[in-house]
């Protein structure tokens, strides 16, 4: 599939509150996920409906976690629970002039689906690691057999999945056009900021460490 | 409750990967959300379990969150559905010399409960306003009784809740120190970026706009 088609939303993916911010393109989807380091993920078990914050990273249409096996969540997800794995990036406070037509502008992704055991899991987690930091997973000491068999790599299929996305001003109604408030938007930026080296590291920093302010 | 008191743990909220980073006080809780301007929320109905970016705010030991009569997620918690409710700010990318003790900070909350209906919307909605842009609540052409009529504000108790937080450098295993990889953080920062004025907006910036730049 070409990363710009359009997939077909299902029930639970069609987008029903101000419809027009919905998109279903795999490209804005990608961007969405690729441009966070973590999701929130939601599951039920025994105890209720429990949301988590896990890092997670993108390779062709899946989302890929990781953690240890004694976690609760990869154990649960593993029995094939259903999950909604949900990225939110916050762009901006709107403000209009009228209080009821206040809005924030943001990317969202939802994605909903039921989790697999990654089996390749050295080639999952450098993949993550060149995400994380790009070409860290050949400098970095290599994950043991011991720290690769404590750890469980997972993945979901985007099949399933929406986008919500509200950029631009503020939309007043016409006969609020004259108040007198001000009126647009209040931006923000993830920023990068200085790496800070360990006290007691040697080692000259790397591209990624020394391009690090000239992203974000 | 004293801001600083700790909250004893329940069996949903007493953390148990790396304990050490739990944190049970109400100041932590408080910092944490009021640093956020939205939540995910998970809850579960006859479709599956869901998570939901929401705009929110805290007064006291609740946290708020609105939306139209009409949206599937307020009808829903009005008939007492459990929920949780998640905050996380990535801090910053944490690289150990070995790739299994690569982390991330991070500051993140998890409130469970169930919503309650708000009757005073007005001073609510106030409230929130004062959140996004203190004073601006004055400004703003305040909401109709239509308007008011067709929206929902609902809060949770922050009863059961727990934060997670992890903050400094890497921590290697001894044996892990000589590796020659470079080891620290590469950190984020959420900045205020310059207000866009609307362009046909002629007012002049109140002290909210003029001083965003300045925080964050």
């Amino acid at each position: 599939m070409p990363d710009t088609a359009a997939q077909a939303p299902t029930d639970r993916t069609r987008v029903r509150r101000i419809a027009e911010n919905a998109h279903y393109d795999r490209a804005t989807l990608h961007a969405i996920i690729d441009a966070a380091y973590l999701c929130h993920l939601a599951f039920a078990d025994e105890k209720g409906t429990h949301c988590i914050p896990m890092a997670c990273w993108r390779e062709g249409e899946y989302l890929y976690i990781h953690g240890s096996n004694g976690g609760r969540l990869l154990k649960l997800l593993q029995k094939g629970t259903q999950a909604c794995v949900t990225i939110t990036h916050l762009d901006g406070l709107v403000l209009a002039r009228s209080a009821f037509n206040h809005s924030m502008n943001y990317r969202s992704a939802m994605v909903y689906g039921v989790f697999e055991r990654v089996e390749d899991k050295r080639a999952a987690l450098d993949a993550f690691m060149q995400h994380l930091a790009p070409g860290r997973q050949h400098e970095a000491r290599p994950g043991s057999d011991k720290e690769f068999a404590a750890t469980t790599v997972m993945r979901i299929s985007l099949d399933e999945a929406a986008c919500k996305v509200r950029s631009g001003g503020p939309v007043d109604d016409e006969e609020d056009m004259a108040h007198p408030a001000w009126a647009g938007v209040l931006p923000f930026v993830v920023m990068h900021t200085p790496p800070v080296v360990d006290p007691v590291c040697g080692i000259a920093p790397p591209a990624y460490v020394q391009g690090w302010t000239r992203g974000g």
